[in-house]
């Protein structure tokens, strides 16, 4: 018997970094948050501290900052690939990268009725995700979104489940349904217009969540993935997480007054939690599309 | 020399509430975060533990439901309002009451071009606020707003500041200049339009920040503030306070490249922090509209 | 009418600021998150933008860092007081400073049976504070503690409480009581052993918590406020703010079980909220000690 | 080609029990957080909305505090193991269950020299965590901690490491080491003592982390897995992830100061990510131990 190394990884996490493009009077920006993750010929390091094929996550912080110049931000799918191919590409002890990006959202402030040249205001609902991973000879992209917090004040029931001796739960046709959505989608192929696409699945599926009579949170989800691959060739398989953030009724007969579904305590622990992945059978395989 | 009980206070503390109006098929949703504070005669209760005199905190929560149901929401001024003259008119007690209430903002979910008429998605910048006082005799309504994420990619200086023997920063001419603001602003009567006045102030800091050239964020907090008197003859008081959210301007002329301000490092910790005060000087007293 | 200017302040918040002490083989460390908020002659830097009486929050900063080396940590009521008399002192036009610290403790790690010279591990319960106010001419020293974990599994009861009609909850004489204390309190002269002082209050407000039998959250606020104040003459007032963070008995009933108070569900929101001051009736003028 | 439902879970996630033995005047307390997960066959629920063989996360909850009574909580890891295998043999659609349980410690608070019957303080340094899944025929047990924050003052290195372009960073032969660790450890069989090899393990961990003269963030945890393996035949893998806190030295020169490693700034983001893998080269399979 011996003890080896096993799987591992290291990177820089959560550079946090805002991209100005100003090259006329009306600017544009971008705020990412960039984590980068590193495998490859590092077992020296561990197992001896020899740190000859090691390169600094503080380079790796730098290469985030330095690229967001040479090569602007772009599309975050983009951007992603570009880190992780010159860190498989130029690095030799390195034999795969993923790259994880955040973006969060911002908008124009108004004034006079316009949006304003220079001045902008966080928007709101979901921020916006990539993950990339990068090997030598192949890449994967998985976009996504999370943080999306959305809500259904009827259209929803909860009846029909399995009881068993510690059911008590009373039967309901009409219940609050609310999540904070994370979606996240595999490309078949990354040539792909990745903002138009985006912007299409979370259209999507926001009026599945909206348009979808629900009988449960998991037909919500399969509901979404089903539609996002009916109109996205380029998609192979969805993967939706989301916590059921549940809305009880208040009993307020004690004070005579009744309550049909107008007033509710919104809990935080526990809730229930739902993950589900939707894909097309003949899905090219995911490689390690998704490893954490 | 004797101990003595000193001011003192209780109650329930983020009720998360959320009430939907359901009388037609397009349903409204108000969802809230009330917290109650009561005063008065409850020495007893520290000093010998006899209870007689205390509402319990269990009681004000119910009476938060309740009231939701009874009197509806309605402008969160209003509901707090309600609230607050209940505990002081119906407890016998009872001297004061405080009531804070957040607001999270919800938009309906588009499908096929229209809001759904039961399904909504969170909104994001910024969270309504109001802190409601009401003493026998008199009521104090301070509104605002927090977590209202703002930024200017130029337009912003720094510059002329004291320099002491620790002082090492560079003037700038331009810089990024961005804030989570908080604003809180006192009105003169409780005979106002909350949300129309809410919205038109909203609007004023929102477009004030934009067209502000920021000689410093002083500078900009006043501007805000006066703005909102000028235009607000119901207000009395404004106060702000925001973190400077630093953005670095990376160095990137170790790999060779300029940074004509385009590539920002968002730091986290240590930020800046301002808070300022803005007034008439004929205001009415503020009695205890801001006491925490 | 005019529009003025009201109390502003301004600084650097949170320097995380790690100090070592390396003169033997047997290193200390202290952790602090430091700061710094001034107020005075400011009123340019608001309503015209002229910086020329404004110490940079980065100017702060720097301060804080070299007065750690220059002055050392010390005790961190010392420490800050030295950073606020400072401010005052040396800068025409501060007025007014408030220091801010919060101590993060920290063991060694025991290795052989004997703690490690330099290597440690993050102690648990509770964080040590200070907020230390310096005007030309005085000052004021509050010390405290705050995230406090604490729960008493009986000895607490909660009855005799006033009904009103939206009161529900039962009586009992036997319940949970936990809550996470922050506890403040001003020293009548800056002439004490702060770690002493610290050491002993914190060990009194504990040990007043386990022995009280409890017939209020309120009556132990009471208590322990007292129980400072008859032990430390050099205290002029002590302020307690807890949430009480409730534990509800599980009902256990349909699964055919008794709960004796055995299973509890350990609720997040809402909590109640209790605050109060024990003082002495001829303490000194607490000045601008408390605020905020 | 066809859509089809790929993996999917659901439970209830972070239920908050307290459990209290009362059996003496000495009371006992637990204080878990505990999650549950279950698959099986549950495409109906999604592709139908069909709930015939759904067991509700209500029930599940129900389940997590009456087996605290019925049971009794014992070591973290059987509650684990009697929750997941009730669901997998009493539940028929479910195939696979997955318990997550974190405890928080206590301590009994001190009264004249002694730890009080029913008064406790919550301790610091790290979280006791168990993922434990079962599936019909097996089951795996994985234990570990998380938040266990510790920091070397000297003993620490970076030196030696791969250059590329955008390498700025200076070698040091002597820095602050900091991290938040988490560790976990997969039993090779569920026939262990759990407190007995918790405590052991987290003590090692500790040792030698203290101990080791790290060269790089890896090499600690390769040291600490190893050390781990050697000293535990009932462990197969240990599985290490340590964010690496950044601790700066100030660059005092500007006012005149040395530093030779005293004051630091202890940053936020980005930080280095580092996890490794140490396991045995005859380890019995994993299975589904280590799924998410």
């Amino acid at each position: 018997m011996a003890i080896v190394l096993g799987p591992n990884r290291y990177g820089k996490a959560e550079n946090r970094l805002l991209r100005v493009y100003r090259d006329s009077p009306r600017h544009d920006i971008r705020d990412l948050n960039v984590s980068t993750s590193l495998w490859g010929d590092f077992a020296d390091a561990h197992v001896r501290g020899d740190q000859a094929k090691v390169l600094p996550t503080d380079s790796q912080k730098n290469t985030v900052f330095a690229f967001a110049k040479e090569h602007g931000v772009g599309e975050i799918e983009d951007f992603a690939l570009t880190l992780g191919r010159h860190f498989v590409a130029d690095v030799d002890s390195v034999d795969g990268a993923r790259i994880d990006v955040e973006e969060y959202g911002w908008e124009r402030i108004e004034v006079d009725g316009r949006g304003h040249d220079h001045a902008f205001m966080r928007t709101g609902s979901g921020i916006r995700t990539t993950s990339v991973t990068v090997v030598e000879g192949g890449a994967w992209v998985v976009a996504g979104l999370k943080d999306l917090t959305v809500l259904k004040s009827t259209g929803s029931e909860y009846a029909g489940y399995l009881r068993d001796g510690y059911t008590t739960l009373p039967e309901t046709r009409d219940r609050v349904l609310a999540t904070s959505l994370e979606a996240r989608w595999r490309y078949a192929s990354p040539d792909v217009d990745w903002s138009e696409s985006y912007a299409a699945v979370r259209t999507m599926l926001l009026s599945t969540f909206a348009a979808t009579h629900s009988r449960a949170l998991q037909q919500t989800l399969w509901e979404m993935g089903r539609h996002v691959l009916e109109a996205h060739p380029e998609i192979a398989e969805v993967r939706l997480t989301a916590p059921n953030r549940h809305h009880f009724a208040v009993d307020l007969t004690p004070f005579g007054l009744a309550n049909p579904n107008e007033v509710f305590h919104a809990a935080d622990r526990p809730y229930g939690l739902i993950s589900a992945s939707v894909l097309r059978d003949d899905a090219p395989a995911a490689g390690s599309a998704w490893d954490a």
